[in-house]
């Protein structure tokens, strides 16, 4: 069985989002010695800016009469979307950078739905799908950012709402605690929520690990 | 005086939120004979997607120790910066994309949080903004996709909350009508919508163009 995994953190090294994703994996590997994991990491590997445009423009043209760049842009998004289909499970570790979602899945979002067969809705009905997000600050209830993370709700609507897939959703808050000292009195609350967000991930990665192989 | 308009449709013909922001420029023009209008159009020619990491990594990284790739990143940062501070008053045509926010348009939100300027908040405090914002689809309370556009509520975050501009709106739904044959029982109402977002674009575009000089 395949476990495809994509990264958009722009981080390779003490990246929170890799941290929980890492033990999805782990635990994916260990209930399936030897399986197959599929990656990408666009964070740091990024999708070119120009393709969604030219894929978009390339699927209303004429397959003889695409340019190189329209052909190759197809050809991309496609390969993203066979990625998705052939995997029995998905991985997304997708940071909220600056409020929102992250330009770099932005773009993934914007090439998987130029591909014809996922223009169509809930093209991954029922797949399981993990996502793997953190946040630096606090935006739960009665904090003074409550309301200002529009990244997770997106990404939901997304992968659940339109793409179909069954989601689960693993998240961690504060991570800047400990980084950026002005948040150096909320240590024992980011610990807490830490430790909650790793054993979410074990319990994310033991259930994916336990999925029945296709007959 | 100067307006900058950034522009971040993928489209340069049959743009509809080019065609909002082009009755503003007018008006500015009109009101204005002879004024500078600054562009972009980060929809077409596009912002590379590896600046961001590396104008967060250069920032970090002291001047001489600077990659190349990091003092562009850098550079293209305090640019697009530079150009905000600059102008009096501010354009963005940001249609809506994927039910999200145009690509495009969170790589130029990252870079310009990336430049120390930004960092701090409300940096163009009570300067006057307009988004020109369009849907293909109809959004509103009782829709089916009622919920569904994830992007003006962020942009608005964004520019005013975050930045503090003062920003004024302008926006119009259902621009698919006309070209998407579902969509042909809603032709009175989009026109209808049609003609009060082109209306509501003058109205902007006289404001802006009413702007006292500075002394």
């Amino acid at each position: 069985m395949t476990l495809f995994r994509l990264d958009a953190s722009i981080r390779t090294h003490d990246s929170a989002s890799r941290e929980i994703a890492d033990i999805i994996e782990e635990e994916w590997l260990a209930a399936r010695p030897g399986d197959t994991v599929a990656s990408r990491h666009i964070g740091v590997e990024t999708l070119p800016a120009t393709a969604w445009a030219a894929a978009v423009t390339g699927g209303m043209t004429p397959e003889p009469d695409r340019t190189a760049e329209q052909r190759e842009a197809v050809a991309l998004a496609a390969a993203l979307v066979d990625e998705l289909i052939a995997a029995d499970a998905v991985l997304f570790g997708v940071p909220l950078y600056n409020y929102g979602v992250s330009q770099h899945f932005k773009t993934y979002i914007d090439l998987v739905c130029a591909d014809p067969r996922a223009a169509g809705e809930r093209f991954l009905g029922g797949k399981p799908v993990v996502l793997a997000t953190v946040r630096g600050g606090a935006y739960g209830p009665g904090t003074p950012r409550e309301g200002w993370d529009h990244s997770t709700p997106y990404l939901r609507r997304i992968i659940a709402d339109h793409w179909g897939a069954d989601l689960t959703v693993v998240e961690r808050e504060f991570t800047l605690v400990g980084v950026n000292p002005a948040l150096d009195s909320f240590k024992d609350q980011a610990a807490q929520m830490q430790a909650g967000a790793l054993e979410s991930a074990h319990r994310a990665g033991r259930a994916l690990g336990a999925l029945p192989s296709p007959v």
